[in-house]
């Protein structure tokens, strides 16, 4: 079976940067497939790249390798990696993107990306993900072990997501992030219907792990920035046309949502304000 | 032979929907190839997509697989549907979004997709593009007959596209949208040259349908808000350099142009301005 | 082993025209690949088009077919072209956006496209890309000989890049473009790094042909608009955050940059403002 890299990076898609990237990757391995996650991370946006890729990497065949270059430190020290885990392998810089992803796996083999003979040569100082990640990926595809790329390495860790603050019947999060149709994604996750009217909460981040609060969906009430937004929804159709309610996102965050409609125009509101949800 | 699914949705290339939508196909049938038509649609508009879809789907190899997604009513009580017309076959909720490709087509097999065996569950209520629709189109691209995913179904027929309105020497329709170039794109259409000077018009929608009047290109006049555009032309080039023209776009439809520059940014033009061609 | 198709395009990726050549490609030759270089060349922008290939095809696969398609000409008396250069095939309108990189080549062997079995018929005034460009390249991946396809000719030569000005210790260019982070992208290329303090410049356009003056990094001065920035950095991390810094781009031309920020949104630059570095 031929080999399947996803593509997650900040490059836009205006340049030549990712087209010269999948040139480099097939002609290493010309039957690679590729499949293009985002391209269009908020330039430098480590955190976001890392919701991205936690979010979205299961849903890919074993056996995938995720090429991933957000990368503010290119030409610094930071060590490109090249990291195992499950039946996926992730090709990034160590920066801490891949910390969330990582975190969900038991066992984790990196490496760090030094030999030259899988890099393209003069590396420039600017465009690793030309020079070395994709080649990096291609190679792996094509079979080569990962022990063939370098030393052993131990990636970063860093708690790129915010906590979740649980007291009581109190949970205070922030808005993450716009999506395309102008839904707020906030931090609030991941929550999972539990019956028709209940939901659970399990937190990844921060001080809530393992708690699981219980809330009544009809009775759950977000405050953000005094606005007031009552009782999260199963659909957009419970509410009218242009509308705004609460849902839990197809990642199960809650998001602030317009029916039909884009939330981000009609509310004032930005990454990074908080929110807090009363669940009693 | 390996099976090509298209792809035509509102989800953008920003956030990671499309993405994982191949994931999960790639994941079902290894071998499928995927051709975007286009992500970006405007969000929730079924017309344009109708349009998009008519407009191109001739175009794509017998055997290939549309997998159509504006659904502004996902998780409501709108079906999800997938149909055979021809050598395609379409899977898309069932808005109307299908009805003026079907029309096309003498015999149309249409199925509810409610087989959980070909859904990821649980299937969420926000994101039926990865839980329903994505599934349905892979599974079909490996061979699943149409008859496995559900009881027969009689798609939705809603006129989503203005009709023409033809009454002597006048044509009337309206703009429908702008194209990337700066065109707009009108109902007016079908057209095609019959000769040098000559177009033949040839309507789908609405009360002009099998008149075929005849149109002498040189002496066609076009009233959009008073302003006024004569002469249908046959390329760009027959104006100067940032000057207005009229002339009949890719797909058959009548278009404001400039050439070598964006009539969209020259023209106070809006999606649904009538305009009115005079023939005689 | 399955052709490839690499596509440059400026038709943008919101309408179905990019889809729409692939799907007739596909349908001619089923097991073709596609890479895209980019959609979104800047509408009409034949340098920026010439710019971008010069740049990015030696990247690709030996063998690879470049479908380039900015044409502003389209309709006009400006000839559909085909043209093999080392391993390399390029299909384009002639209007002079391979001139760059064909001059790269000791050899080049170009057809006109009229071969009425190779396009799609009637072919339109206004979508060569669809009925002429696509099926060239398609049919040229399903082995279809070069001379096929109509008579030998011999390519428009125009120098769409502005010269370089190389006198005593000032070079003199403009600024070309600016990139997906806001990178300044300058004329003044192709610089090496020769050791970690000199840089060699070779230019390809211009007078300055075969001078190749070494400069000293720490001690080049470039000014735009009376604006003075001095040093060619390696990396960006040699400067503050948010500090602007001149660097060499990926593809060997000076860029004036912004560590971890857009040097676009931070000097009031635009296209062709003039920038001359001194470098002794």
């Amino acid at each position: 079976m031929n080999a399947t890299i996803a593509l997650l990076t900040d490059f836009g898609t205006r340049d030549t940067y990712v087209g010269v990237m999948k040139g480099v990757m097939q002609r290493i391995t010309p039957d690679v497939r590729f499949i293009d996650i985002s391209h269009d991370i908020q330039p430098q946006n480590i955190r976001q790249s890392a919701f991205a890729l936690l979010n979205s990497y299961r849903y890919f065949a074993p056996g995938t390798i995720f090429l991933v270059v957000v990368d503010p430190g290119v030409g610094s020290t930071r060590k490109p990696i090249a990291a195992q885990a499950g039946d996926y392998t992730f090709v990034a810089p160590d920066n801490g993107l891949l910390s969330e992803v990582l975190a969900e796996f038991e066992t984790v083999s990196a490496v760090e990306l030094t030999n030259p003979a899988y890099q393209l040569t003069p590396v420039s100082n600017t465009f690793h993900g030309r020079d070395i990640f994709a080649p990096a990926a291609a190679h792996l595809a094509a079979g080569v072990p990962l022990s063939e790329f370098g030393a052993t390495t131990k990636p970063v860790q860093k708690a790129l997501l915010p906590p979740l603050h649980i007291e009581g019947s109190s949970i205070r999060g922030e808005i993450l992030y716009a999506d395309h149709f102008g839904n707020m994604v906030t931090s609030i996750g991941t929550l999972r219907w539990s019956d028709e009217r209940h939901l659970t909460l399990t937190s990844r981040f921060g001080g809530g792990a393992g708690q699981s609060p219980i809330i009544d969906a009809q009775h759950a009430i977000l405050n953000v920035k005094n606005q007031i937004i009552t009782g999260i929804r199963r659909t957009y159709s419970e509410v009218e046309r242009q509308q705004i309610l609460l849902l839990v996102g197809s990642s199960g965050f809650l998001e602030i949502a317009m029916n039909q409609g884009s939330a981000t125009q009609h509310l004032s509101l930005s990454s990074g304000d908080p929110v807090e949800l009363q669940i009693g």
